[in-house]
């Protein structure tokens, strides 16, 4: 009983955080996107790819944040964007207070597009809001066709779907087909993407969603 | 501050409970394997692999922890093994409690090897003892190499290591020698094995491993 109360009032206070930063991006005009998904579905190779596309188009910022290690923000360091590592020490999610802490090292004012790469994790980063306007769910074909089911909170909390490694559909039981219809079973009307981050297949339909949603 | 007392004080209090376990699973001889790993990385599939092998050599329970769905205690229900599934309706791992609660539906005499199959997440089921004698950490080539550096503290309290999805290999940017690099960076000494549970590859020495520590 203390439990959940103590996490009642700790997600109370990370919604009000939330709600500050939600302002502040709305003051400098900044679309902020909240990246979930399993360890290893493709978030860093997903923004690697947009980073390619988009850089000299718009300006990036990335808040990448990790369990350990700076590889992820070291990876996305080659591209033209401003990148910021939140190493979280074992939490195994991102929280507002992170977020805020993290948003003073980058330049607002040369800011456009926001990402936030979460912690690989489908249950935790669920009910923690990062005042973001998208959340994406990334889930990869590898996984198996039945996540939406088994993790449905994090499926239903999300905004767009993007599955990933298609490429690899061809040597795997998993049905793409039944994986769309689980989500779609999860929240009806999902918005719903494909694509290889590997080959750099369906890219350009994702660069678009967002440079769509942004204006 | 009162959350890192009051998490404490939980893990205090599972501490207890694993320990209890642990003794009632040594007084019946059963041997009890704690399955980790993220979402997806086969960790059904590789179950139902060894039931096909053991389920006639062996008396077989399995404890199916997942936030939602019983569709892997379904999965494994084929099988001539005892099956209990834990709906943790929300939790992101399972607990000690969850374990003892579920023992109560099986027939722990006619039982030799108790799997307890963990929900997926590679950061909160790490510090939650469940009782067992072994803690099987499996990782799909999928994932990328790089996974057991960016999430240490269960790959370090694992005793033995699966490379799962070794069949997609040859299709994939991730180096399995790299992957088992950074395991051993982690922990020195794991013992690694390599599976693929769709072609059934591997499958034999894991068998062959539990019932070698079985005795």
């Amino acid at each position: 009983m203390k439990v959940i109360e103590l996490e009642k009032k700790v997600l109370k206070r990370n919604d009000e955080i939330a709600e500050e930063i939600r302002e502040l991006y709305k003051q400098k005009g900044i679309f902020t996107i909240n990246l979930v998904s399993s360890p290893g579905a493709g978030k860093t190779s997903i923004l690697e790819n947009i980073c390619q596309r988009l850089e000299s188009k718009v300006n990036i910022g990335i808040i990448v944040g990790d369990v350990e290690t700076e590889n992820d923000a070291k990876r996305l360091s080659k591209f033209n964007v401003q990148t910021v590592q939140i190493i979280t020490n074992g939490a195994c999610h991102l929280d507002a207070k992170m977020v805020k802490n993290a948003m003073e090292k980058i330049d607002l004012d040369k800011l456009d597009i926001l990402f936030i790469e979460n912690v690989g994790n489908l249950v935790c980063p669920t009910n923690y809001d990062l005042g973001e306007e998208m959340r994406i769910v990334i889930v990869s074909t590898t996984e198996g066709d039945d996540k939406p089911l088994k993790y449905p909170p994090m499926f239903h909390s999300a905004d767009v779907a993007v599955i990933n490694k298609i490429d690899l559909l061809p040597n795997l039981p998993s049905n793409i087909d039944e994986m769309k219809k689980n989500l779609l079973k999860i929240k009806p009307g999902l918005k719903i993407l494909e694509t290889s981050a590997y080959k750099g297949t369906g890219i350009d339909a994702l660069c678009d969603l967002l440079l769509l949603k942004k204006k």
